[in-house]
């Protein structure tokens, strides 16, 4: 029994996507990108976030995907705002300081890893317009937020509103963009209403390694693809991005796997509740943050089980994924597992 | 028929590779290259290339490849000395200058695609130890050239020497190390033996996309991950880079791949000879350069066959590239589709 | 009368400085640096930081001080660790994310002015050591504190102690350092030694324009060297930042212009404590920052008064500076015009 | 007898721009440029270049103001065209690339430091649109050019055209403009009327250390002011920048002090001429290139002379300048060296 419920990048690929690559084997195409199934695409993410002329960008990795956008939308002596705990801010290693050559990331309280409105209101007049300080350049917010709790629509609509009143570009990380959709049961065209560029994420729910950047606004294509380039994430054979990503959003299998994810999470916070761990966060998608009973902990170790912790309290505050693959079998296995 | 000679890229990936793909997706792996395969795959290297303390890191391109080896090697305000044709130089959009944060790559002539030892030379005492200009780094060279020659071992021993001599760094990029291997009947350690560090390519040559970065002294192990992962090219699902490259080296198939594109260009090479082509310059691997007469250019256009013409000469100068799929029918199809 | 206590930077030139470059400008000398003077200056600070071996490079603005030290210090993924309100993080239009190549700022809490030792540990402990996120790169404290507090020579011991234990190097960013050094009654040397780099200022006491890097361990004065010529602040006409550094070393006029400043401004924060202001930040240099009721700011705005308000509360926050050539009778109009 | 022709550096501050420092101290004035100087300077420079709505920004040296300048003007992933002897090219120790975030100098080459027009087109054709390489940015030229010769208006006119017409924007570095119009006997509007940005110099003619950018269209003024803050190229005490730039362009001293060091150089190369000297490149402004005869060589340096030698030929190129403050005695004094 698997009990791997360490991140959503531990699962496997699903074999709809397995397919499309081993289609994508059988005929040649022409590198770098200039190819129908690219095309395709571009068409099918102007439909699906009801953006009109929309352009888009393939890479392998979310961290990418965020860096070359953030790029995009800001000059090097900007700002970009982000929650406290956004991965941009703590789990990319300086990437978006590295592609924006030196913007420097403002990070932005509220509880349950959503940016509270008024902070982020004091934040941007904070910053300013001296010479002296760097300036207002974006917003970057996450949903699923890194905490597993939800912005809706509405919430996000607010604070991009914010953004928009002081002069700053907006960007949606959507890592876990199908999450969100699934949990909020609302359309991806919702979901991306207020931003200018998303991140739409496949790694995290299916695909071996693809992340589209969809830009709202043609005209910074061609930066962003200039951008991609220079950063060695213009893949040559790119009919395997196109392949995962097309198969992905077919018949909705994205909005599909996410909805599973979040599934096996909720019987998973639920059991956790009953069994009276400490449930740090409202579960709202496919990330648990839970304070357990050591003893609980030991035992689920010793089954094999797999997740972070992230302290070292007497009752460790511990993050549980589920991805898309996980059963209910493998909810409860582990659920008996820390039962003891 | 297939007549797509236009790159290496076109080609299909190698059945052996995506079965390993598939057996991959099988199990659970932990993410970002802690894991087994990989570790087996640092081993590998360190058989390979004769470096006992070699480290490697994946990524999935080759301008990743040698942006990152490079940044490890050089610093901001140094200057980078390579082909005047070199694919750092010409066909990266500035990759290298943006991961050394604007290193200058300072090109350096010779026939063929090859450095002229007396030119580097040259170069490398015009660049000097001023303040005000920018100092030695590193010499990066590549084999098989972008010409589509090839350097002997004790050619690249020359060069390589005199590097050394200046105290800069060494670079091998790679992204053809099995054709010249191939073509040059020499071991791996023979080819990489004058280098500090090697980018080995596998996407040109039948896997979906993965290179290894290869460091024969494991002192700059962190800094490249640590580069790799800023820059967005650490993947978290890192075991399908891993079972690329493993199925890719295992019972030499990288070699038997490079061996078969080799042959193939040999054989296009001897018919555009017979043909009355002025082959430009000494077929040496799996790319050829000649120029063709115009009416056989227009007779292979209309026959459907793509390769890029890279001037508008009456006589058109053309790249045709051979991948490890090329078949004999398929280039006497092309040489037929020439003849008329 | 000249109330204008905006900023230490309103002030004057001392009139030894501007004899000196005067006295520069007499005879022809080598540029760039390349001169006895400056040799002369390098063995100065050697004996003034009791740094035997140390080296240095004059820069005309504190930023550039600040800047260039740190990118010596500091890999492009390092975080850097300093006050929530440092100069730094806050005044440099991040000018240390440019020149480090996008490092990553890290702010750290504490009262008035001064980081508290077991946030820094905290912060330290938290920036850990996985690929994922920025590295512990380098700690830089203030002194004068930007809040115009001190910390003294055992407080910056403990603040350097903890991050030598977390392998980090340590900044002094030192544009009051004689400001503090003439409060503290301590030597140049006390206030140095838990530091690698010193930004030594003199801007901002009297010079026109002229800061010196002063590097402990002369190993990377090269680099130091090289970043300062590729940021463009090696003079051509070197001579004239080395005759203000010169002069303003000469019979210890910076600790004598840095204690007339402090004691100016200790008259200032009298006055204004027995005129009911409340002063927010204890007095101990030549910075006073209080909140003042909002009709005594309005006659000295009238007197032609100049400060900076820091804030819209009903009784704003202000900053009033001292120069070195404030006299009592300037502070006292300021007090009288405040009064009313 | 003053015999250092090493650099227009190694000349003395004219004695007007010494006053104008003086009584720059004499007033309190707002820091960085917030000042009525700075604003009457602007004024001054539309005048001057006959742009209606030019911006200016002041900074301390020629390289940060090609630098910052440059960096307004490109993206990253641009190309820079500049002449394969330019000062961007080879003097600033890659200023250019680190300001830009990395754009590729693309060296041109033409005799006499000029750039051959039909080279240009070339290297514009080459450079081309592709997503992998390099796009077209700017042309940068330099005039007087660092061989000592000049384009005239019309010269410059040919390129700048050929730049607009490949999309380019166009840059001047006038580190010598003022040589340049005195030798040309050209309004400062010609030499600038086809370029969008101007590095306007002073420090090599006379200042101690100011240089102005001036940008035709303002709407780039505020990017350049956040670009020179974060470079640490804002002078707190702009007053002192302000003060030299604003005596260097009253009554036309610029163009009487680039006036007398053409004059004086015109002196030394007829000298030269007779004196049986290979002058290597037409002698047009105040640098000389010439080939000594070595016993002459020995002489001049046994006399204390200094200039640069720039190659170990029996007959060494050597590189003789004169600054505004050298007389005809000393040039006499220096053949007479010569000639023994």
């Amino acid at each position: 029994m698997n009990l791997n419920f360490a991140s959503d990048n531990a699962g496997p690929v699903h074999p709809a996507i397995m397919q499309a690559l081993a289609d994508a084997n059988a005929g040649g195409t022409m590198p770098y990108g200039n190819d129908d199934a690219t095309a395709a695409l571009r068409d099918r993410f102007r439909t699906l976030l009801a953006w009109p002329e929309a352009e888009i960008a393939l890479v392998a990795t979310g961290t990418a995907a965020n860096a070359i956008a953030l790029a995009a939308l800001v000059k090097p002596y900007d700002a970009i705002l982000c929650h406290q705990a956004a991965h941009i801010q703590d789990d990319e290693a300086g990437a978006p300081e590295f592609y924006t050559g030196g913007a420097k990331l403002v990070p932005v309280p509220g509880p349950h890893g959503r940016i509270d409105p008024d902070a982020l209101r004091a934040a941007c007049a904070r910053i300013g317009t001296s010479v002296h300080a760097v300036q207002r350049g974006a917003l970057s917010l996450t949903d699923v937020t890194e905490a597993g709790t939800l912005y809706t629509p509405d919430q996000l609509d607010a604070l991009t509103a914010i953004a928009r009143d002081y002069g700053m570009a907006t960007h949606l990380d959507g890592a876990r963009f199908a999450n969100a959709c699934a949990a909020l049961d609302c359309t991806a065209a919702d979901l991306a209403r207020g931003f200018d560029v998303v991140s739409f994420g496949g790694t995290k729910n299916g695909c071996m390694g693809v992340e589209a950047i969809v830009l709202r606004d043609p005209a910074g294509h061609w930066d962003v693809q200039m951008r991609r380039k220079r950063a060695g994430h213009l893949w040559s054979k790119h009919r395997y991005l196109a392949a995962q990503m097309t198969a992905y959003l077919a018949d909705d299998l994205w909005l599909d796997l996410g909805g599973r994810a979040n599934a096996a999470a909720g019987r998973l916070a639920e059991g956790l509740a009953r069994a009276g761990a400490e449930v740090v966060h409202p579960p709202q998608a496919n990330m648990i943050f839970a304070r357990l009973d050591p003893a609980a902990h030991d035992r689920a170790k010793a089954a094999g089980a797999a997740y972070y912790v992230m302290d070292d309290a007497p009752r460790p505050l511990c993050r549980l994924v589920c991805d898309w693959s996980k059963t209910d079998a493998e909810v409860d296995a582990l659920l008996r597992a820390l039962a003891g």
